[in-house]
């Protein structure tokens, strides 16, 4: 029997941090059985007190002690959280002190950076590329595509929608996304509504096996979701976006994280937030 | 003049851990003038060579050394990468020992978990809930309201859509979303498709001054834009939510992900991804 024990994200926020980081950290301990929990906005001595009793009942019940992945800022509630019985990782003061030393200067220390100005701007860039990116989904609206940073093409159910809304999200970037459909194949062109925005089109493609299974859930024993349909239609646009140089990539084994940053890395888009 | 610094954020995959792990700790240096550049799939010797010249350049255009956090997996490229003239801030290693020694047992140091199949289950739960999402966006189809795992309820453009979305994405959770109108500010009564749903339902509230602000960007001059139509909208919404004993948060100073982080650990709802 695997080993089993328990992995708590702790933060003064949101913890998204302090879990991104744990989360890819016990993923590299496959033979270990870990339960998640993340505990975010301890922002008092009192809430770390309560969540250190948790975290020792739950280190009592798994007979095993816990891992802690901190990114408390705050030193007073930190000290309280270190004393639990686990092993504390501390993925703040770890860095901000080699960071002082390089940077000759103290660390603020201040909890919730997120209301600053900077971050206002962001929140307002992110809310428009996520509206712009929603108003151009599947080529809903065509009228302000010269505005999109850009603009996903491939065909239907490839992965274009959940892609945009990350480019959107993550980066504040302004993804529409544009289906290529039969039609499209039999004139051997590109629709008119994106020809002239070749520059910033950029391509998914997918297995069609992988595209089956999709598209079969939406419409059951359609002919849309046939695999023969499927294979015409990957091949034909796989053929469309190499005879127009678009460059694509195949979403079939990808996460949505790496097709978005593969696209902003390649196609050297400029991210608006941070 | 403040200093001038590089922050690079390296990785074998997308880079997005190093990314928020390196920029929240960037934020507590209010003082340094900090340019941030991304750099993922650096996944041989050869990348990272190329990658250190390019930081090194960096480093001698700024005048000062470099900060690189990195989440590099695979120890030869790492190696090459932590020679460059800069700090190097190692996000993985200085977890991987203490967490190897705590557990008894070897890291696999494999790159790329993302393909496993948890991860396949994740994609397909993301996908599922932002389809889910977006299908059930702004009252846009109530036929399967029962199925969400949350409902926000709020007036138009108080935030509702991007925080559904980020639960969607970061959480694997099926947001909806309805809104609340005059109509059933006048009939002071929720909408009859969610009255039913009360234990689901979680509200959103904004400040007029801000919310004139939204609505006017979209709508120039709308009496739906007026300050005192927002101020009406707003106190009606609020006592309703008071009314209906439905928990509401305002979206005015919060980020989408300090909202949506917040519903998820008072709602106490079930995440579907990590």
């Amino acid at each position: 029997m695997p080993q089993k024990r328990t992995a708590f994200f702790i933060s003064d926020r949101t913890g998204i941090t302090a879990e991104m980081l744990g989360h890819s950290l016990i993923t590299q301990f496959e033979m270990v059985d870990f339960s998640e929990v993340t505990m975010p906005f301890i922002d008092s001595v009192e809430k770390a007190e309560a969540a250190v009793a948790k975290i020792n009942a739950r280190g009592a019940s798994d007979g095993a002690r816990p891992l802690i992945f901190s990114s408390l800022v705050n030193p007073d509630v930190s000290a309280v959280v270190a004393r639990a019985n686990a092993l504390f990782l501390d993925c703040f003061e770890t860095y901000i002190r080699p960071m002082e030393k390089e940077l000759a200067v103290s660390a603020s220390h201040a909890v919730g950076r997120s209301h600053s100005a900077q971050n206002f701007e962001n929140y307002h860039h992110r809310i428009e590329a996520v509206n712009y990116s929603l108003g151009h989904d599947d080529g809903a609206s065509t009228r302000e595509l010269k505005e999109a940073d850009v603009i996903l093409v491939g065909v239907s159910r490839c992965g274009k929608t959940p892609t945009c809304l990350y480019l959107a999200m993550q980066f504040g970037i302004r993804a529409a996304n544009y289906p290529l459909i039969p039609e499209d194949f039999a004139n051997r062109q590109l629709p008119g509504q994106v020809k002239n925005l070749r520059d910033r089109l950029y391509g998914l493609t997918i297995k069609p096996e992988r595209l089956q299974q999709i598209r079969n859930e939406r419409r059951p024993n359609s002919t849309y979701a046939t695999l023969s349909n499927c294979e015409f239609e990957v091949r034909e646009a796989e053929a469309m976006m190499r005879r127009e140089n678009i460059p694509f990539l195949d979403a079939t084994s990808k996460s949505v994280e790496e097709l978005a940053t593969t696209i902003v890395h390649e196609g050297k888009l400029v991210r608006r937030i941070y």
